[in-house]
């Protein structure tokens, strides 16, 4: 049995999204066992609204604050200490849990997670990883936003993060890591770059070289490497790309009787088509590099995407990622 | 009448792309005159094959020598002084021609360019611009790619000179200005991002604050500044998840009988679409901050795209960009 604890006040929709989701995550797997922390009297006004049975693997923990989206980590550490987002990690620091899940604020998460159970044994920091389509199924990326200007040894330290991440969640015996630059060629980049990129080939990893953001998504490599601000530019414009094509394509499907019965007509290619790309099915970026698993959900996620977010905690356990990367850390430098 | 000298021997597809592409933008304007730089036999070979009429405003000018994609910018700059790419800004440099377009190897026309032209009086470093298609139109983005490790001054220099091409361009009187950043609040980012900001607000910019890679395409501002390295990272995850979408939306259409039946019902639709969001009307890149207009086409472009780019070449001549940035640029800081 893993034990999920739940920060069910967290993300834009809070216990709207959180408490559904986790119904689905308990329903699909029946070796989870969920404990859903928030305001006690809301999250059971929730429960009682879906009209589903409940599993009893399902534990409602009360905690009495709530993180804001957009409240600053540092204040959110010091005056929620009975946040949903602290008791959610409270447990996984007590053992109570064996991973916690929040759409809650990036940074606090980072903060509270970092603070609450410490980075493992070698790693400075902890990083955000999470997996991205691309042509040839899916590929990993980190660090997405955690740390701003990493030096060349913490660009290391993720490569090695990732690349283990990998191996055990996708079952890859040596899977292969790139540097994010902006050209393949040696002498493109900074200096930063090119010191990770020297690390690196004297590593035991994998080692492929440069990537330019292009190859995220034709999946050539495993893993792909970079510091946090190039890989929230680089998630945040496919993001915003994504979301204005498919606005242009509702407009055009729109646009008159004849284009919406095309547009009804294009429906299960169109569906299929989506299946494939659904950002909801890669929801859930590990914040890797802590001693426990901690998975954070995207805020404005809906509950099928909060579901596949708690089910990736439980892979992560189950695959001893923590550990993983505690054993071999050393022997991968 | 404006005079744009094009490097024909550059880009993947050379001669077999600019020389139809120069022979269109001639139809298209009858004000334009074009020096088409290259292998004289070569080209001239290529324009008796396209059995069209060519206008008298079309001058062929030898060059011997070519760039090559790969080529180490320094030894293109050393070695390769009669290429396309060299003689074409040479024509710049001596007033025959009024701009220069090439699909050539950025690096080398870069600097190319600089050595040749010189920056403008009070710009440190030419930077790379270009419209970028969003919800409400388009945008203008730099730096995509000159500049790594751009110190805050720099990128000043890059708000300065996009807000004054936009101005002139576009016809807008006071540009909307925004600095790429990893979160809007003021906390976010680096200290190079934030010592930026901080010479933007002080400035006579229309300086909006930051925003997140995503907004590139909601098109809320009208100037996204940035360092060199993190406009390619954006500008090239853009690229590639379009090309993944466009792959996996024709494997479903190819599925089946029945789905390439939808497919062609679907054709105008699509072609609809694709033409709001064609990334050939958006080809043209201007290597900004240069005593002379340089238009770098994108090295894959075809005949239309590169079409694009001399037409962009044009519009920037008769809209003095370079002398505007000259006489503004003081006035801004």
């Amino acid at each position: 049995m893993v034990t999920v604890a739940v920060d069910a006040m967290g993300g834009d929709h809070g216990p709207d999204t959180t408490v559904a989701a986790a119904v689905s995550a308990l329903e699909l797997d029946p070796g989870l066992q969920l404990l859903l922390v928030g305001e006690e009297a809301r999250l059971n006004k929730q429960l009682a609204t879906l009209d589903r049975p409940i599993p009893e693997r399902m534990t409602v923990v009360n905690a009495s604050q709530t993180v804001g989206m957009d409240e600053p980590p540092a204040q959110a550490l010091r005056n929620k200490k009975d946040s949903s987002m602290r008791v959610t990690i409270n447990l996984v620091k007590s053992g109570e849990a064996d991973a916690g899940v929040s759409a809650g604020n990036t940074g606090a998460l980072m903060a509270t997670a970092r603070f609450v159970l410490k980075t493992l044994p070698g790693i400075d920091r902890p990083a955000i990883v999470s997996a991205l389509p691309s042509l040839r199924g899916h590929i990993h990326m980190l660090d997405l936003g955690a740390n701003v200007d990493s030096p060349p040894e913490l660009l290391l330290q993720f490569a090695i993060m990732g690349s283990i991440l990998v191996k055990y969640v996708e079952n890859k015996s040596r899977p292969s890591v790139a540097l994010l630059n902006i050209g393949v060629e040696d002498i493109k980049g900074n200096d930063v770059v090119k010191r990770a990129a020297e690390l690196m080939r004297r590593s035991n990893l994998n080692y492929q070289g440069y990537v330019e953001a292009d190859a995220i998504y034709n999946g050539d490599v495993d893993v792909v490497v970079c510091d946090g601000f190039d890989g929230n530019v680089a998630l945040k414009a496919s993001e915003g790309l994504a979301q204005m094509i498919t606005h242009i394509m509702r407009e055009e499907y729109d646009r008159s009787l004849l284009t919406r019965l095309v547009g009804l007509i294009s429906t299960p290619v169109m569906r299929s088509f989506q299946n494939r790309l659904d950002h909801r099915r890669y929801n859930g970026a590990t914040l890797v590099g802590l001693r426990g698993t901690v998975i954070k959900s995207h805020g404005s996620a809906d509950p099928l995407a909060f579901c596949y977010a708690i089910l990736e905690a439980r892979t992560e356990v189950q695959n001893k990622v923590p550990e993983h990367i505690s054993e071999e850390l050393t022997g991968m430098m």
